[in-house]
């Protein structure tokens, strides 16, 4: 039985598991989840998840949650299968794994809070302060990950770094779509745009683009 | 020449990588740094870690931040000492990872929220309403870790996952000794509360506890 993989369209958690997936290329199987029709709060969902978020999956008698621990699991139960998710070398893989944490411990935050300001607070309800400061915070993380980039891809290999990273900052553009005027394309220094315009050549990256986004 | 640590009294990051250091009896030099004498804000404590946070370790070639990072790069790079900090067993490593994933993800925020209107903000300016609505998310918490545990430790055996959350907890008990009437502990369950006197009972424990705490 092929592993079950629960995903929402969306959540930049549930995509880097979703990449993790095809760039190993191991088989799953797609569960589509809609956050709006209440579908991460059902009884059946919250018994794979008690925190109800995505992405999950089940893999014979193992339920996992917690992206970065997925792709944890899937380079450790997978090791037969083509691509590796970390680097080879022990320092270069504990840069990784920090880098991974990073993302997740600083710029999710961020993120999160433009998100919050932007994508789900009603128009006539913006507050311009709130917003301008986690624009100011997400380029100030713009600029560390610009300096901690270390060849074409984010530790110099493709690796859950990148499957990490990418996610987050095409979500942070898709605010711009709500305001245009905020500006986050122009403010990405050269070296993380070329970055996104690398991984955006990716055939894994195109196969698991968000559906509603095309 | 032995592994630098850098260590600040009162970080549930740092001390998270203390007891994984003892409890593997990995030799290493301690670097006591200072908060309040600005020590994190030092430049040569920034080209450690641009991010100014501890903990942070030097091995050889690698300077590596990050807790959860330096952890999995200690059972990496030190298989030959003695006890391990994840489980040997495929599904039990990853619910170990899940479980710090969990601590650093949800757990962490709630607890700086708590700390930040009571230990950080001056008593006169409490707002009440605020701690009120963190200590109820922490006690959420508690259930939830409670309903988790496995055994004597978090995943059946000492690992990771109890180093990480301990210091957390412990130091949200610290939040009562400024305000008794939190009542955290006594909303502690007993299956976390008896975890946390297993834990207190670990010679690593004791000899790790924060000196200013004695």
């Amino acid at each position: 039985m092929a592993l079950a993989f629960y995903y929402g369209a969306g959540s930049p958690f549930a995509w880097r598991v979703w990449l993790a997936l095809e760039h190993k290329a191991i088989p799953y199987e797609f569960k589509l989840l809609s956050f709006s029709a209440g579908d991460l709060r059902r009884p059946e969902f919250l018994a794979l998840n008690p925190r109800g978020k995505v992405p999950v999956i089940v893999d014979r008698d193992l339920t996992l949650y917690e992206s970065a621990a997925i792709v944890e699991y899937l380079e450790d139960a997978y090791p037969e299968f083509g691509k590796r998710l970390f680097p080879g070398g022990l320092a270069e893989r504990a840069i990784a794994r920090r880098m991974v944490c990073e993302a997740d411990n600083y710029l999710a935050p961020v993120l999160n809070r433009l998100l919050a300001h932007v994508l789900f607070t009603p128009e006539p309800d913006w507050r311009l302060d709130r917003i301008a400061a986690a624009r100011e915070d997400l380029v100030r993380e713009f600029d560390r990950w610009a300096d901690a980039r270390r060849g074409d891809f984010l530790t110099g290999h493709l690796s859950a770094t990148d499957f990490t990273l990418y996610p987050m900052l095409a979500l942070a553009m898709r605010c711009e779509k709500r305001k245009p005027d905020l500006a986050l394309r122009e403010r990405l220094p050269s070296a993380l745009d070329q970055w996104m315009h690398g991984m955006e050549m990716l055939p894994i990256l195109r196969k698991t683009w968000p559906p509603h986004w095309s």
